[in-house]
Parts: structure tokens; sequence; C-alpha cells
């Protein structure tokens, strides 16, 4: 049960919501679970494929335009449709559809274990036939361009002909809602076919993005349907190929086809598009589509052994926990092209944008679960370091790497600078990244091939940015902190804490290189002109950084000013006018004290010893006070410092939110895609949360706890090439090394050894 | 000399720039000075004709919309063109033009006592036909609606055909350049021509704007050209009107004919346009055209005999100072409808929009030499009233008037807040302004019927924005103060001396007309819903307003922030950097102390004893070091304060830079445009600068000097309905009344009766 997400009956008005849920990926494609049959004009939905990254230029308008404002915005593109399958029944070709007839039977169900959806309808149509129809999808883990679908027709009480119609359709668009600033306002058609052939019994179309000139072409045909063509036709101008089949199908005798559909781009397949295309069904045709579907499984088996999360206790939570790591998995980006978009590849919201969501709530899952998706993600931040070279200077500063905001491509995307290019911590949050990778890997190669030059390019940034100030202490102005309801300030505890870190370990990794005695080592300060002097400054900066403080509530300021601002009059708010960024113009949400999200608190999560318990505990009661969660980026992180602080109601609670928020839709707009961040957040509410995990430059640290709610848990870790499973429970803690040599680390501030075939158990 | 601006030579690159300072208007039409006959294609030109407050609405492009940004803005449009008139020379149809031939001799000339503009050519045409022409323009400000043109051709070495083209031309468009912020970047066609008709031998077009749906029209006729008529004619799908008259000439006599424009608009006359414009022809039909000019001139001789300045030292500065104080005379709108646009009706720039400039930079100046103007400029501001309240309501106030940053028909056209509605400081300066004149006019009418409700729902504002922190102080968050290079602080010393005044002043209005026992007073606080405890509050507010003051610089910090942040690096800024705004992020501004332009030293001019006058001089020298003015409102501020803190030397060094600014367009962008408000500020720094002059609630106030460079100078101040002319000399000050009984005011100080018929004389 807890492997699958089932729905047994159709709500017209969820459909849109549950595209995103059901939607399926592997980093590369991604498709919502759209119906292949489509329904009707009434009911909302996003018709939906993505290539992660494929994406159109489009330009930003502005009513005043100021200096080094971005002219232009990337867009991922909702592209050729290979999903499209309508069946017909008998000679009055009795179109299949929900919108018709009788919905005798339904189900669909995303199997977590085996990779795939599964979708079930015994139908009546209006004239009495009965059918039942499935429809199998699988986006490979395996095979990154195929997109597969497995389709089964039992003509439950009659022997007639069937007509198949399987489209692959190029006159395609994306969503637009002019009124939501979190998803597209424009620009909907940007890509064009421009090639659209019949090869055989295949369709192959391309297509050409309108600025970036990026092309993407998909190729899609059918098995199980031999000889039973009878029409291919060309639609739209040619952007569309459709098929014709027929059959004369038998009371009770399943037919079962297939569809395979090949997507191949620029970015990715150098070359004739075409060409690379039929290769790969060339390798396709040698695998049974059995194989396809076991593969699948074994990938996924693979993946659950080193990652699953295991509670005794809630089912509805393990529903959810698993299901936020299966879409996770499907999501990452598995090239220097991509990452993780804020909504994953299941929807259009902040259209494909990669935002600092990646480092800060999804690398810290993947880095414990399968590192190797981790550092792939930060080779993408290294391959727009150039990028982040040129935005520095264009934003004025004379050295430097400033990473976008929001991007694809590496250009920065916000045209809102206050809650865009403003948060500069962004660069910081990079460079913790790495430096966590770092701590938990051990990786110097990594390290002196990647990591090293965006720490000291960060590095470089703070110094340029920030500056010593009368009584010694090094400040950083003007910036905005994770919290976008207090934008543009003067030391955002945040921001500085984050900067320290960073400089302070671009100082300790150029220490640390210089051990190596390795000319690499030399050649690459050389290649960034960094001196020895240089770094010294680093140092005096991390060792300089204010972090603001305030006497009278014993807690870190956000900012400088942002105590003595009114608080919020949240007595007098009702709870409709939440999220307040859709009911307040930003100067108002300026002027009060009062958090979209954790930002402080956060800061505290992640450098814990930049401030004394006391004052951890203090901020966290004041700034919980004000904070509305209105971002899913908050309630997992409340939850995780309610676990340190010993408030595990509180950390239940908060967890609660998190675990099944697009399961329950409670932010209302799952149907733009999931939420990506929160679903790491679950994760790590659990691991960093109940479990205390931290990693640090010593090694794993665990500090243990059981919610009340709970019996047990259990989780894994990965540690220099080592994944250790972890159970918790009322007995106390278990480590069990799944692989490799035994290893060592923390549990409640004590040294442990992991050792092969043992378990370590240890009370609270 | 000095009533006379004049170019003799044709330099093509300037005709753009010339197009604004010989521009015409009378506060309702306003017309560039184009050239009837136009130039050639390669001549840069901004053709246009503009009537005050005429406008269309488009709408506000952004990237990310967030709430209560405004959807639409309103933008003045170029509206149909009257000027056009075309010479053709004998039977080969030789066109007078400057692209052609060969200009033998030119001239123009901006008569500034005579109200009107002159512009003569002797011109050689390719085949060597030699002819002189002349262009006589009248904007008239007797009848509001007229534009008026004489037009003088003499045949100089040839008796032929000469046939004149003269069109009504509704084929128009606005101005637009994307690449810089200050103008219009798109929606250049917005009005069309809904009817074209000829009425005997008048053209008569009407055009309607597309979204505000206002309708203007104009109807042109000729007088002198009787006979002469030989096509009439509709081009451009019948948006153009085009007279083709041919004429014997005969060598040597003069042909004079002239075009009469009637301007009406569906803002001042309601009902049909054609029936208006035709009844207004019908009494301008009884006029000659000498009348018309004598009347011209009458009104001009009155204006400057109460208003001139004279300077006697320095002619150059003499004539930038008649030629501001001119153009100011023919920007300033007179009815509700309209105010003074930032360029006035000589351009395009910030598309017509009205801002502070006019209360702050230019009210003072007519309050001082025509106060029904500045009455009529304050009528508008409250017929804008409830588009303030609701303002404030949208921007999360319970209460309170917030007055749009820019506007024509008083909603919110800013697209960039933290530069535009941030500037909350606007509706404290409209109070000020209320306040100013009811302390020069003692106006007890107007304070009942306009001033005491804006004063009192301004100051509402304050109480809803600001907040009592917990030091008692008041406080005001998140606003932007005058200085653009600082956007959205805490506690900015303007805006909060600013709402200290208006609270204050709202408080004591109150006190003073409960003593005028007038049932109306009673009526007005009912229906303001307005208590004696609610204005105690606006007492309590202003009592405990927080002025930010720094210890140890001994000056009035701009905000909570600004003196913790790093100074600008101006070393090594280049010239060609500036103004800084074109070549850095605003970010990158925000990041620094550094001031577009007077900020607290503004404050410190218009509320000088919130302040010591050690602090005032401290603060002048601190931010002087940090200011671009890079705004052209903000040397004419340093110049005044320089003149009180007693050096004269700056004084007249910033007064020099205010003087001829666009005469000599100083600041490169002159053709989008005058600089009004520098305009307002080149009096404003001789008379509230040289002669010290305060407008106090006892009386007006003078701290006379002279510049070295200068032997003497005289101007106008009024008071109370009575003008009185200064003068200044090396001598000391003389005082004449000119009309009107017997008044007191102070000299340094002391007070100082002025006596009809006597003039009173004191030494410094």
């Amino acid at each position: 049960m807890s492997w699958k997400i089932e729905r047994h009956s159709i709500k017209e008005m969820d459909l849109n919501n549950e595209e995103s849920l059901f939607s399926l990926g592997n980093g590369y494609i991604g498709v919502r679970g759209n119906f292949e049959e489509s329904y009707g004009r009434a009911v909302p939905t996003v018709r939906g494929t993505y290539l992660n990254a494929f994406h159109d230029v489009i330009d930003i308008p502005y009513g005043e335009k100021l200096f080094a404002f971005p002219d232009t915005q990337q867009k991922m593109l909702n592209v050729i449709d290979g999903q499209t399958i309508h069946i017909y029944l008998g000679k009055e070709k009795e179109h299949f559809s929900i919108q018709e007839g009788e919905v005798v039977e339904y189900g669909r169900i995303l199997h977590l274990d085996k990779g795939k959806t599964l979708r079930s309808i015994k139908w009546r149509s209006p004239l009495g036939k009965e059918v039942e129809v499935q429809f199998e999808r699988v986006v490979s883990f395996v095979h990154r361009e195929l997109f597969f679908i497995k389709v089964s027709v039992i003509p439950l009480n009659f022997s007639e002909t069937i007509t198949i119609v399987s489209t692959l359709d190029g006159e395609v668009e994306n969503f637009v809602d002019p009124g939501d600033p979190r998803v597209g306002a424009g620009h909907a058609k940007l890509l064009h076919v421009n090639e659209s052939e019949v090869l055989g019994e295949s369709a192959f179309l391309k297509s050409k993005a309108e600025r970036s000139k990026l092309e993407m072409a998909c190729l899609s045909y059918h098995k199980g349907l031999d000889d039973k063509l009878v029409d291919v036709s060309k639609e739209a101008d040619e952007q569309r190929i459709v098929f014709t089949y027929e059959y004369q199908a038998d009371q009770a005798k399943p037919v079962v086809f297939s569809k395979w559909n090949i997507y191949v781009d620029d970015l990715r397949h150098n070359g004739d598009l075409r060409q690379k295309a039929v290769r790969i069904k060339g390798q396709l045709d040698s695998i049974h589509e059995n194989q396809l579907l076991e593969a699948q499984e074994k990938y996924l088996k693979q993946y659950w052994e080193r990652s699953d999360v295991e509670v005794d206790g809630d089912e509805a939570l393990q529903e959810g926990i698993r299901f936020n790591l299966y879409h996770l998995l499907q999501s990452a980006g598995r090239d220097k092209f991509s990452n993780i978009t804020a909504k994953g590849l299941s929807g259009e919201g902040y259209e494909g944008h990669y935002f600092w969501d990646t480092e800060i709530y999804m690398i810290p899952v993947f880095l414990m679960t399968a590192p190797d998706l981790a550092k792939q993600l930060l080779v993408y931040r290294h391959s727009i370091l150039d990028n982040a070279r040129n935005r520095a200077l264009e934003m004025g500063h004379n050295q430097g790497a400033l990473f976008p905001w929001r991007t694809i491509n590496g250009e920065e995307c916000s045209s809102y600078f206050p809650a865009g290019t403003a948060q500069y911590h962004i660069s910081a949050d990079i460079a913790y990244s790495y430096i966590q990778y770092y701590h938990a890997t051990g990786d110097e190669d990594f390290l002196m091939d990647y990591g090293a030059e965006v720490l000291m390019e960060t590095a470089r940034l703070w110094i340029d940015m920030g500056h010593f100030r009368k009584d010694g202490t090094f400040g950083i102005d003007n910036v905005t902190g994770p919290d976008e309801y207090t934008c543009i300030v003067n030391n955002n505890y945040y921001t500085n804490a984050m900067a320290k870190h960073n400089l302070e370990w671009a100082y300790r990794v150029y220490e640390k290189m210089k051990t190596w005695e390795d000319n690499d080592v030399e050649k690459l300060w050389e290649r960034l002109d960094l001196s020895g002097k240089e770094v010294e400054s680093f140092k005096r900066a991390a060792e300089g950084m204010y972090l603001p403080y305030n006497e009278s509530l014993q807690i870190n300021a956000q900012d400088d000013s942002f105590l003595n601002k009114a608080v919020w009059d949240f007595e007098n708010t009702p709870k409709e006018h939440y999220p307040l960024l859709l009911h307040f113009h930003p100067l108002t949400l300026y002027r009060y004290q009062v958090c979209k999200q954790a930002d402080t608190v956060l800061a505290h999560f992640l450098l814990e010893d930049y401030s004394d318990e006391e004052t951890i505990h203090h901020s966290y009661d004041y700034y919980e006070r004000i904070t509305t969660h209105d971002s899913s980026l908050s309630s997992c992180v409340f939850s995780m410092m309610a676990s340190k602080l010993g408030d595990m109601d509180k950390a239940y609670h908060y967890f609660e939110e998190t675990a099944r928020l697009d399961l329950d839709n409670t932010h209302g707009n799952t149907k733009d895609g999931l939420h990506m961040a929160n679903m790491g957040g679950t994760w790590m509410a659990i691991v960093f949360g109940f479990a205390g995990l931290r990693i640090k430059p010593e090694g794993l640290h665990l500090m243990p706890k059981l919610p009340e709610e709970w019996n047990s848990y259990a989780f894994h870790l990965h540690y220099y090439g080592r994944p250790i499973k972890v159970k918790v429970s009322r007995d106390g803690i278990a480590l069990d090394l799944v692989e490799g040599d035994s290893v060592k680390l923390f549990v409640n501030g004590e040294e442990v050894e992991v050792i092969p075939g043992e378990t370590t158990k240890l009370a609270f």
C-alpha cells in the first residue's frame, strides 16, 4: 500500500492537480499525468511534456527599465506531445472519453517502486458498448530519451471494429495566466515544427524555439499493431502526424499495443537530431517492453535500497515521504545543462527556472541518498560560473561571481530585483553546498576541478560587496535575505552568516589544498589570479563579519532595521488574506515585522555554530510568532529547528505540514507543478530534524529523537561512499553499514564506529 | 536684448533641443518649436502638439506583477497637428525647405515680452529663386483654444506662382525611445481620427483616444488667402485635410496670411466638440490678428510687472532667469484637470505626468508672482483627493490619502515603486504647499473649501503609516525620500520632517478653524468623520516624530542606515558614468552613500526650524560631498542653502548651474522637454536663496544677500494680495508696494512696514 499513490474516482476539478501528482520524469523528460484521450473542454488542464533546460528566450517587459535589469528571460517550453491516443468503438466510432458515456470503474496508480503509472477505466459508451482500457506509462530512468505508453483494450460486450488514432503533436503551447505572478503571463507559443516526416511507420517531428534557436525532436512509433495501419496523415500545417489503426476486436479478448516516444534535443544530442533519434530507436528495438519495465523496477529497487525512509506509525505520512522522494528522483537533472526546477518537470510554475531551492532543500537529500546526483547538480552550477562572473561585473562589482536568482542557461531571469537579484545569498548557498559535498564525500578531485573555483569566486564577491565599517566589523548592505516580505536591507543575518561561512571555507580550502603539494593547485591559483594575500582578506572578512544581535530580546536580528518596525497585525488579518503577497503591496509587507518564511531560523539550522543555543532558542520563539509560512520552504525548517530545540510536538506539527503538501494540495497550486523544495524538506525534517543530522568537517553527527506518534523510523545516509542504514526506535538508534569499510560518525556528540555486518546499537 | 531668446544659424543636430526651447504654450495648448515646413528625414525631431492632461491609458507591463502594482498608466498624447504649412515656388513647385537650396539668412526669436516666436528665413532655391519667409506664432494666453500662425512670403527675385499647402494632420503619434527610461518606450499611436470634415474653408478633425475614450478636435482655417483656394483634399484615410492655395506673386511684394487652429477637448468642452469649436471661431472672427497680438503682449506686460526678476551684472543669467519664468507661465494648468507636467507642454519626457516638482519647485514661484495660478494648481490636487484616498486603501492603509507619485488623472502611474509609490513624501509635499499658500495669502475660504480636507487626509495617512516605537518616538518605515539613489529606507529625515509638519499643521488648522465658530466647519469635520480626539493624535505624532541625528558627525542622518554604508568611490568614477542611474543597477547605487539630489538638505530648506543652524551647516557640508546632482532638482537647493549659510561663492556657482540648464542643454536631454522644476528652482535660488525669503505663519521673512558678481537684483513678492517689489543692491534693500494697503514683513528678523507710495530702504 505505501508504495502506491492511488485514485479510484474522477473529480474533474482535481484532475489538473493530479496531472502534477501523476507526472513522470527521469531528470531529462517530464510528462504530466494527462489523459491520453484528453478530457472535455470544461475541465481545467495543463497538457505538458518538458525537457529539462530546453527553453526559449523572451523579452522581459518593464514600465521603467533601469540599468542592468535583464532584457530577457528563459522559459522552459512545452514540447511535442507524444501522449495523445484516441480510441473509437464500433462502426459508429464512439469516442472513448470520460466526458461521454459512463465510467463504470476507474483507477489510477503511481507505482513508486516500479517507476510507472497505471490507469484503468471500465467504460460504457452512450450506445452501450463496454470496454476496459488500461494505460501504463514509463519515463525510463535507464533509457533517458524514452517515454513509453502501453495500452490494453478489452471489449467487454461486443466484437466490432476498434479504431486507434495516435498522434504526435507539435502544435503545442505553454500555459499562461496573466493574473498569477508565479506562472508565465504570456508567450504561449514559441516552439514551431520545422521538420515533419513519416519514416516507415514512425512519425518524426522536429521543432525549433523562436529565439534560443534550440531544437528538439520526437520520434514516435507503435508496437503490437502490425498490419493494422489504415492511414497516416498530417494535420495543422504539418505540425501534427496522425496514425490511424483499425482492427477487428473480439469480445473479452484484450488487444495490447505500445507507443514509444524518443525525445532528443540540441543540448544533449549534437548533430542531426533525426539520425540520433533513429539510432536510439535501433538500440531500443532490441529490448522487449517487459525488459524495459524490469529495468525500470530494478533501477528503483536500487534507489530505494539506499534511500528509502520507513515510518512505523503513520501510513499517510509514510505515503507522503516516499511520494516526495520519488518525485525528487524524477526531477533532478543528470547533465551539466540542467538542474532541478522549482516545480520539477511536473508543471510550468516559475517557468522551469532553477533557484537556491536546489542547494538548500534538495542537494542535502541527494547528498545523503544518491551522492552522484548531488555532484551532477553542482557540476551544473560550475558550468554557469562564467555567467555569474559576468553578472557580478554588470552589477557593478570589480570581481567575483554573482549567481542568478533564477535561471536556466545561467543568465539572470528575475525581473523584480528586490525579491530576485537582491537575494545575493544564493551565491553563498551554492558555496555552502559545495562545502557540504566535500564534508560528506571527501572528494578532493571534485574540489580541485569544480569546488575550489566556485568557492574562491563567490568569496571574492563578498569582499567586493561588503565593507569594513568604522567599528572594524565587516558589513554587507542592500541585500534581500530568504524572507521575501522584507527586501533590500542591511546586514541580513542569514546573508552575513552564509557569506562568513563562504569566506571562511574559501580560506580553509585554499590552506588545505596548499598541503597537497600538487602542481595543478598552483596552476589553478594562477588561472584565478589568486594570491595568499587575497585569501588572507577572505579570512579577515570572515572573522570580522557582523552578525546582528539584539541585546534586549537576546536574538539575532533579521537585519539592521527589522526589529524597529511595527509587528504585523495578525489578529486582524483574515485567513483569506493569506498568502499575504497576493493581497498586499510589497511596500506594505516591507513595513512590518512579518516573515514569509524562515530566514534567521534557517541560518541557525545551516550554521548552528555561529550562535549559542540560547540565542537560537529565543530567535526561534520570536520569529515563529511572526512567520506566515506563505512560502512552501518554511515549515520544514521550523520542524528541523523545533527538533533541535526539543519541542517534538511542534517539530511533528510542522513536519505534517510538509509531508503531504502536494498530495493534499494544501497550497492550492499543485496544478502548476510540485513544490520540489518542500519535498526535499520533508526528508530533511526527518533526517536533519528528528534524527538531528549535521554534516560537519569532522564527520556526520546525529542527535536522534523519536516523535511520540511513531514507533520507529529508518532512513539511509551516505558518507564517504558508504551507505548506512539508520533506524530510530523506542529502544534507541541502530546503525547498519549497507556497503563498504567501517566508518566513524557521531551520535549525540560521541564517536561511534559502524562496522560491516554488525548492527551498532545505542540507547538515547 | 534680455527679452529675446535668439538663434541666428541652423545647427541641424540642435534643432530637436530648440523645439523645446522655442515651444509655445498657455497652460492648455503646447506646441513644440517645429518648422512648419519640417526638416529632412535625417534631422532628429519630435513634432508635437499637446493639450495639458489630454491622455490615453496604456497597460504597464511587468515581468513579475505583484499586488497593487498599477495595471495601467496615463500618457499625454501628441494631438492633431495644425503646424504644417508647405510653400512651393514657381511652376516647378520647388519646396521651400532648409534641406534643399541655400539658407541665406536665418533668425528665430522667442519674444518673452510679447509671447510669440518669430522665424525668418531668406532662402535661395536650387533653381535660384530667392524668397524671404517669416513665421510668427502665438499660443494665446487670452483665448485658451487658439494656436495662431502668421506667415509672410516675399519673392525677392521672381514673379511667379506660389503654392501654399497647409495641412491639418490627424495622422500623428507619440515619440518613443525604448532605451531611455525617462521617455515613453512604446504605444506610439493611440489617437485616431473619427471625424474629418471640411466646413466651408475650414478643416475639422476630431480624434479619439483608444482607451481613455477622450476626444479632442481641431478646427483650422486661414485668413488672407481669399479666392486663392484651388484644392481641398483628404489624405491618409481621411486623417489629414490638405488645403492648397495658389497665387500669382509679384517680386518684392509680401503676401501675408494666417492660420488659425482652435483646439477643444472633452475634458474642458462638454458636448459636441464641433459646435464648440465653431462657436469659438465665431468669437475669434470679430478679432483682428493685430488685436490678438496686442492682447497677448498686454497679458505678458501685466505678468512681468508683477513677476519680473532683474539682474544687474550678468546678461546671460538674466536671459536664463526670464526664459525660465516665461516657460513656467506657459506650462501651468489653468483648470482642475491639469497641473504642470515635469517637462511642461514642451515635450514628451515623463509622458506628461505631474510629480512633486509642482509643489516643491514651482508653486513657490507662482505663489509669490501669480498666486491665482498657484491656487489653481492646488485645486487640481484637491480634485484627485478621492484617487489618493483609494490608493491609500489599495496600499493597505486603513485611512488617509496617498497621492500618486506620477499621474495625470489622479491614478498612480509609477511602475518602479522603489523610486515611485515609495516616495510617500509627495503627500506631505502637497500638504506643505497648501500651508504655504495659506501663510502667503491668508485665504480662509480656500482653506475651508480645499486645504483643510487635504491636510486632514494626508495627516491621517501618516498616522496609519507610522508607529510609536519603544522609545516613545514616532517612526516611519519603508519609504523613499527625494534621493532616488537610496530607496526603501526607515526614517528618512526628509519624509519624517515633512510628515511632522503635515501633522502639526493639520492640528493647528483644526484648532484655528474651531475659533471661526462657523457651522460649515462643523459640517466639514462631520463629513470627514474627524474628531478632536483624532486631531490630538496628529499633535502627538508630530511632537513625537523621530528625526534621525548622528552624534559623531553632528548631522541629520538621511535615514536610519545611510551613514553606515560605504561612501561611493567618486575618485574612480569617470565623468562619462554620470548620471549614475544610466550606468549602474539600482542595487549598486543603494549600497553606497551617494545622493542623486538634495534630500536632507532640502528638508533643511523647507523646514529650517527643525534643526539648529550648526546641524544644518554640518549636514550641508557632509551631503554636498556625496551628491552628484544627477537630478535637475538638486543644484537650486544647494544654491539656496549655500546662501543661507553665507557661502555666496557656492550659492552663485550652483545658481549658474540652474539658470541656463535648458538654454545650454547641460543635461543633454532638453529635446525631451524643458526641466520645469529646475526653472522654478532658478527663481527660488534668487528669491529664497540670495534674498533669503521664507514664508512663515507670521509673515514673509527676508535675509537679503548680494552675490559679488552682481550690482543689484530685483524681484516681486505677493503677500496677502499685495505685490511688493524688492530690490537688493550694494546700498541695501529697497521695498516698494506695487498695489494695495501697507503691509508688514520681516527683514533680517526685524519687522518692517511697507507703505503705499514710499520706498522702504534698509541697509544690510
